[in-house]
């Protein structure tokens, strides 16, 4: 089996290491031994492991893909270009592509990718594209695939998840944590991607596709970041008995209608998510008769995002010898719930003026938009206080106009945190 | 496609249900429609949800597998007789079955079965036998299939789980929360294949085997139960930052040698597997270059096994439509590490008499036995002293031994309690 290895970083040098080691190990479960036909990097120069062999590189892609010795393609360069045509080439040729490009497979281009494959009956396979070591696509679509799955909650950006969990155990504020990850390596200098939402958006989009069988790009998701969670927001959540999580969440509203979306949510500690910390990931799994499920491990780094690839390979290889694909499920158009009529609980707390009737004032707007409440507290400090509420589940747009009435009134000072609540009994 | 369903308790009612709620999407998923051929069950005239059909029940099992316009069997009667029978007839005649039944598996006979399994080509599935919903074996038999794993550690019965659920957070005795158990069904009247180990042993014997291809029976594998866990050491090990599980843990001591055992463990508060609670199962998977995973969700229970149970219906469909069968590991008989052999950290209890002196020979006979302590804490009471100490990793027989001549000094009251500890960073 003669593989062409696009992108040698963290993740390609690791694979090229483990095909090293474990080379016979792999020709016994894939039932073919495998070779490496080329690697294609973008600077042949550059300084790599010495595991790397020197005489593979190539700066060429285009022809080590079309090269007709090759028999499978593995596609880590990342973004679209010049990934998305190599991985078309690829398949065009009936090529199976193991990859573990978020970013595409999130595209519109991506969505047509995985069209392509199923047509041509080739493997398009990405287990390391969502969660990297976890096994969740195969999980999803191969053991799960008879469940109807109900919602797929996870955890899938280490980095905000480390940022998230210093928070709320070192009591520290957003931006200095930032800058602990950034020195640790855990955060990029531009950390925009992660902190804004968009990677577990791209995430939660190819999600919808797994778990739901839906067509969604990473672009439709709606998406919130963490950048405005303060020290005192998670302070609240940890008194009340919450964590403060990012969730990518994929739900089913209705018979063709699905919610996907990217925010933070307060999670009762009781709830398996809340115990994943630092920079692990977790997907949690609401199906109808496998009921609550849970999948954790490292999402990123060399070592499990090339663990992830190698199970791909194995699978592409067996059904390559064995003239088959693996299963793909039936895809169509996602119908998406507007964001004004997505149903959560909220967490919402207020700084009023200290005076008799504010209470009933306060209230009042939340009855005057079919905002139920679920508990309150009240404190009291010099001339104010602050008042905290958990409402019951309320329609998105209800919970927008409430909040809007709220900051009208006179004796709102200030809207201080205000998040959804996700994962509670009720 | 023609099935044949043996069993239909809990499991049997539900899988019926499921391929009738779900007929389109299953057909859809697995290729194939699903017919039920019949159902044996043991008495005709027991009482059973309504949605099963009368019709196809039949006492007779053995002409029901052999009947030649069955397909595929579905084996949920559990034990050895006569399911062994039955499952052996199936795959003679080249028929794929699908089984929950652990007993089976984790017996002589059942490692045979695999084996005829393998020879033929033909599947025998059994997602259903280890942790129920918990999309495991398929994990670790495709997804993990390249990686070298080094541990899985799992909380694979729901009952002792409860249990210790209980214990730990109620501060209940034993007998209390077994009898509460009993009332609320999650344990039997005769506890002793959960409380004693028996159930999660068959399971880690099963897990040698998808885990490492190892060939391990349940009989051979080191066992102890819950039953002697008091309250206080529970309310220590929290002290102490544990929690107290039990584990069927299966590990890779050498090259060829394998250490296969079930046993309660103080495991820290931070593992992912402490935050495991009530019914619920978990199996923690460490791998060379995936690094530390869990798959969490529900082990037992009507639906959610009967869940597993239609993912290796989709799978075998698959498969049988396609004249292939699923990747079987390459089977050998396991080098089993000897208990005395076994490496570990301890925890030690003891009631010592309040005299000076006293510390100096207890640390005595641990130094004399190889067992280096790693921390200790000692409280006095009226003329007497508790003393608590953490080894660190040391040999199971030097413990022993160290236990052993601690009973012997006449300063040691009694030797309260004496527990593994698992998964701590030190």
């Amino acid at each position: 089996m003669r593989i062409a290895i696009l992108g040698c970083g963290n993740v390609g040098s690791a694979l090229v290491g483990i095909l090293q080691d474990r080379a016979d190990a792999l020709a016994v479960q894939s039932g073919a031994r495998f070779e490496i036909a080329g690697i294609a990097v973008n600077d042949l120069s550059a300084t790599r492991p010495p595991h790397v062999p020197v005489e593979l590189l190539t700066a060429d892609a285009q022809p080590l893909v079309a090269d007709p010795s090759v028999d499978l393609v593995v596609e880590l360069i990342g973004g679209l270009v010049p990934a998305e045509e190599l991985v078309r080439t690829a398949l065009k040729a009936g090529k199976p592509v193991v990859t573990a490009n978020k970013a595409l497979l999130a595209s519109p281009e991506g969505v047509q990718l995985r069209h392509l494959a199923d047509e041509r009956g080739v493997d398009l396979l990405y287990e390391a594209a969502v969660a990297g070591a976890i096994p969740l696509v195969r999980a999803l679509r191969e053991s799960l695939t008879g469940e109807r799955i109900h919602r797929v909650m996870g955890i899938v950006n280490g980095t905000t998840n480390f940022i998230l969990t210093k928070m709320s155990e070192q009591g520290a504020d957003y931006a200095d944590v930032l800058a602990e990850a950034q020195a640790l390596g855990l955060a990029e200098r531009d950390p925009t991607a992660d902190v804004e939402g968009f990677d577990a958006a791209a995430k939660a989009a190819i999600l919808a596709g797994v778990a739901f069988g839906y067509d969604v790009a990473g672009d439709e998701v709606m998406r919130e970041g963490i950048t405005a969670i303060r020290a005192v927001d998670v302070e609240f959540a940890d008194r009340f008995g919450y964590v403060v999580k990012l969730l990518a969440i994929v739900e089913r509203t209705g018979e063709d209608a699905l919610s996907v979306r990217v925010h933070p949510a307060m999670v009762p500690k009781s709830h398996p998510l809340a115990g994943v910390r630092d920079a692990f990931n977790a997907v949690f799994i609401e199906g109808e008769a496998a009921g609550e499920l849970m999948l954790y491990g490292q999402g990123a780094g060399g070592l499990p995002t090339a663990s992830a690839v190698v199970g791909d390979l194995i699978d592409a290889t067996r059904n390559f010898l064995a003239g088959a694909s693996a299963p793909a499920p039936d895809r169509q158009p996602a119908h998406l719930l507007p964001e004004s009529d997505l149903q959560t609980q909220y967490y919402i707390s207020l700084d009023v003026i200290d005076r008799s009737g504010v209470l009933a004032t306060v209230t009042k707007a939340f009855g005057d938009n079919n905002v139920s409440i679920r508990s309150m507290e009240q404190e009291g400090y010099a001339g104010e206080a602050r008042l905290l509420f958990v409402t019951h589940v309320a329609r998105e747009g209800d919970i927008q106009a409430t909040l809007q009435a709220l900051a009208e009134l006179d004796i709102v000072e200030q809207i201080g945190g205000v998040m959804r609540i996700v994962g509670d009994p009720g």
